[in-house]
């Protein structure tokens, strides 16, 4: 699959805490070279804890609307995340190719359901620039 | 159904964080009323966030075989957790109702993903005794 015809969803923490959100803006930034991504919003700096305005279960619908659209879902997984984990649950229960990140260096521990999980490809990585590899390699493997 | 004949599966963070482990272990004697609940580990004071001991992929297998085998999924959700949302999204997907308990009166706003998600049931609390009308009520609803 081309680039261009690729759709990506990115999966981050928003409500679980957003520790992580300027990474997530930068992973997204890479991920671009490898398809459209759907959810850039994930990485915005304006984004707090709080979540998107907006009915719940509208923001349900459409980010679970937009994961069954998506080719592949990249997940960085360090914050723990209830959304994060009940869209990866989704996504492979679909059978959609499912990348998570997970960075070293940090007191985290990951969770066994996503380290554990046959159906998702586990990647370390301890900076951002570590990413560019492992979307190469990921990417490459799909057809 | 019986509550001699009903198997509950019980949800709560483990390496998201156990701030709230006594809080599992005091919901689980009381959904023990209501059904044999197969996860009484998760409430252990002995379990800490670097999870449970042997091999990831042994981990993920036997919960999600606990998930597969209940009747019912009851996720304490406060604090966030990736494998707890994980197993949400799996549940929904094999259509086993899921109570979803959130404790109020912390800074932790839940993720849109679950109060928004139309096949969960998902109930506020202030404190323990009030679960008790909640498991009556959710329980009753059931066939």
């Amino acid at each position: 699959m081309k680039p261009d015809d690729r759709v990506i969803y990115f999966a981050g923490s928003i409500r679980g805490g957003r520790d992580d959100a300027a990474i997530y803006a930068q992973l997204i930034e890479r991920l671009k070279k490898f398809g459209r991504v759907l959810t850039e919003h994930i990485g915005a700096a304006s984004l707090t804890d709080g979540g998107e305005p907006g009915l719940a279960r509208a923001i349900h619908d459409r980010d679970l609307e937009w994961v069954s659209a998506s080719d592949v879902v990249v997940a960085e997984v360090t914050t723990p995340s209830l959304g994060v984990g009940y869209e990866i649950g989704r996504a492979t229960e679909w059978q959609k190719p499912v990348l998570c990140l997970f960075r070293t260096g940090t007191p985290r521990t990951l969770s066994a359901m996503i380290s554990g999980c046959p159906d998702v490809t586990v990647r370390e990585y301890a900076e951002v620039a570590d990413v560019e590899r492992i979307f190469e390699e990921f990417f490459a493997g799909l057809r």
